[in-house]
């Protein structure tokens, strides 16, 4: 076997083990009694070695170098250099500090569950600052490899390539517009508010109308399953993917758009290159991408008049709904309701942004060393009140609402709203592109549209990187411009 | 760290990989869509790989020989001694002849699914004989390198130390005895045929009360679970139990006493040594021990008559029942009905061993190359008209029944019976050591049986081998007497 051939085995063998730790992460959330908690975290600390370790045999360093000499075509070549991406950041680590973070990250973790409802900050700071404090050696032992700032490190772990001197610009300019554009969208909705629909909605049938939606968006429920869990997500593995939501009786608009937003990540690994399945080059290109393709199809499509043409009438049969309140236009004006909330997860398109770019500024400053964690909840909520005009009541509703720095993931908050810049311009390339995809999604047929996204996107798996691929499939780099064009056509 | 010390270390690993192929496997039974089963297939392969791969490292010869110099508590000992057999099993297979048995397991019971339905033997017939020319080649191997005959180091891998020549004498005095006790016991029922009940049972209130006995054993739900497969099981993870059951809504007995069976083998699995919870001696000792506790508790204590006395009110408060038919002296009749069936999963406690007996002396010829495989039909037909008097009219009902060889488990079917004479044995054991525990069970009161499994079997893991557990609990060795006269009191 040559080299490549060899890295090829090896890195599938640990695709393969991170694939049944992931089937081990959706039972945990899905099924799992609460007390084998202990028991399941010993387990992914051993298929986690176990992946680590293939990746850091000795003679991995002659097998990358060996595997360029050798005939390769573009795909090998590029998985090739995502083999080294990920054995570099993996050979980066001592394994002592792998050890470290992740009992610092389980044991802040848990602190938090406690700390999030009572509110108490104080409680989860000292494990806070332990996770920070490792987070920052990894960040510059990372740093070093890659030879990036210590910031972009981290992000690079989520976002490849991605560069906060990149986001920056974006970021100062998306939070110097959506002030006023927030106020001007309130303004006008005030004037017309949405009929309020009455429930209760009974949990079997959101579930029924969830499957039938995802049914229309062609998930392969041969191949992945649709499950209930305390946070909607997607997760399993390869081959099996499996989305998770929630039913609120008095409420079914938010479980149902969580599973049209999970159904679009599950499309996006459904629809990676099989050839490629077990291989860096197969894989999600980040979670940019992999949110700009749930946010396409949960915010861009159905939050939009021509899904709603035709999902109006099956809301409004599942739940026995008729009259004014259940037309097109009402249901689209609930959906697409802005609001000035505390709350990330709860937060319409419109106010989203100012979220993560408080919490990406928050981390930048506090990575940096310019802001002590001890200051972070009152330097949250003035963020809070300059971006948004909210001040939040108590920690809970502030600084403790996301599990993201407890648990370790310093460096994400970025991709979720560049994944809804690279949504916005993905979809508006796609229209126009063919201008068949609107019309058919009023007739609740997604085919032309992941005709479009299949070959654009998702059959790309990593050969690209996310500004490549975007620039390839709409002609442009990554900016906001179709982002706010978007809210400009929909809200005002 | 010492030679024991790493080793702990290394088998702790190996552990955790198979605990996690456990949740797998629970996953794959349970919930896990059909169209992944590919996916599943190849995590699985590359779990056991790394399994193996950890107790394949050169210096582990080494490592055993020099753990063994170090000084060691019993326990320690005991666990060195589970570790070297461990891995001289491990050893004497090479890595190429696991691959080939795996993907022809895999093929043959892929094949037998389609063939046992169309009792088309013929179509398996050459899958078959590729497994079992490779369980050969394997048990080859490992009688070499344990240094026992080939079907004892088959047997091995179920019943560790088990022994074809401490089994035939009992199996050829059982052959013996059972033809004519059947007759008597059948003969006897004949004059009293009991009360039929009448369902529909739903499945809803069979889970129910199938949690309420569960609760009573003793099992602990937020380390476990119950749910639904196409055959009952227990699986999952240490310190993670799940078993499975099946609901007929004709009949709620089978699925009921299916939780039981599954129970008894769940206790067993939770009450191990927890300090040694992820290393060999802290397994469960074998096959045989396990289902004695799972026969233990299915048919010595809850086919008799103190369960029943406390039982059969909530089974008829569970379903509405009531008047005669639902009296503990019917239900009791109901469920220890002794019938000649084709079918072993679906046997009493009498024709049971008839079964295992048949299977016993077939796959013995067939690995001696005393039965070719060609011939298995009519030999199986013949057999059990010989055994138990009856002939299948096809392979559906005969020689294509069972998954065990076409999944290349060979030398197991012996363990059935040898567990339920270990039921009988202990259970005797039990009761005269503490004659509270059949009061007790008469009011659901399991903890005195417990009180005594515990110690004696439970807490001893893998300590002792079996034949010296069961000598050290019953103060004899392993033998049918307790079985026998079980049999001649239920039935005469």
């Amino acid at each position: 076997m040559g080299a490549y051939a060899i890295l090829e085995d090896r890195f599938r063998r640990a695709a393969l083990i991170g694939s049944a730790a992931g089937i081990l992460g959706w039972d945990r959330a899905v099924v799992m009694p609460e007390g084998s908690a202990d028991a399941r975290a010993e387990q992914m600390a051993a298929l986690g070695l176990a992946a680590r370790e293939i990746l850091a045999a000795d003679d991995m360093a002659d097998l990358l170098d060996a595997a360029a000499e050798e005939p390769l075509d573009g795909w090998q070549a590029a998985n090739l250099r995502e083999m080294r991406r990920e054995w570099v950041r993996s050979a980066a680590i001592p394994p002592r500090l792998v050890e470290a973070r992740s009992r610092a990250h389980t044991g802040c973790e848990m602190a938090w569950r406690s700390a999030r409802p009572a509110s108490d900050y104080a409680a989860v700071l000292p494990l806070l600052e332990e996770v920070a404090a490792l987070t920052v050696e990894a960040g510059q032992a990372l740093a070093a490899a890659l030879d990036v700032p210590l910031y972009d490190a981290l992000l690079d772990g989520f976002e490849p390539g991605g560069r906060a001197a990149d986001i920056d610009p974006v970021f100062d300019d998306l939070a110097a517009f959506l002030p006023g554009f927030t106020d001007a969208a309130i303004a006008r909705q005030a004037a017309r508010p949405p009929l309020q629909i009455e429930g209760p909605f009974p949990a079997g049938r959101q579930e029924a109308l969830g499957r039938r939606f995802m049914d229309a968006l062609g998930f392969d429920f041969d191949r992945g399953r649709l499950d209930v869990s305390h946070h909607p997500f997607t997760g399993g593995a390869p081959g099996d993917i499996r989305i998770t939501t929630r039913y609120d009786e008095a409420d079914f608009l938010t479980g149902l758009y969580a599973v049209l937003h999970e159904t679009g990540h599950a499309q996006y690994a459904a629809g990676l290159p099989l050839r490629w399945r077990h291989q860096p080059v197969g894989r999600a290109r980040g979670m940019t991408l992999h949110e700009s393709q749930s946010l396409l199809i949960e915010m861009q499509v159905c939050r939009g008049a021509a899904f709603m043409a035709w999902a109006a009438p099956l809301m409004a049969e599942a739940f026995g709904g008729a009259g004014p309140a259940w037309s097109a236009d009402n249901l689209l004006a609930l959906v697409t309701r802005v609001e000035r909330g505390f709350i990330r997860v709860d937060a319409d398109e419109v106010t989203y942004p100012a979220h993560v770019i408080l919490r990406y500024r928050l981390e930048t400053a506090m990575l940096a060393g310019d802001l002590p964690l001890a200051d972070l909840p009152g330097a949250w909520n003035d963020g809070m009140e300059a971006l948004l005009g909210i001040r939040p009541p108590d920690d809970r509703r502030g600084c403790l609402q996301d599990i993201h720095w407890y648990s370790g993931a310093w460096g994400y908050f970025p991709t979720y709203t560049l994944g809804a810049m690279a949504a916005a311009q993905l979809y508006a390339a796609a229209k126009s592109a063919d201008t068949g995809i609107e019309p058919a999604l009023a007739e609740g047929d997604f085919a032309p549209l992941y005709g479009w996204l299949g070959p654009n996107v998702h059959e790309q798996g990593s050969l690209y990187g996310t500004g490549h691929l975007i620039e390839r499939a709409t002609g442009r780099p990554l900016d906001a411009a179709a982002f706010k064009a978007h809210l400009a056509a929909r809200y005002l």
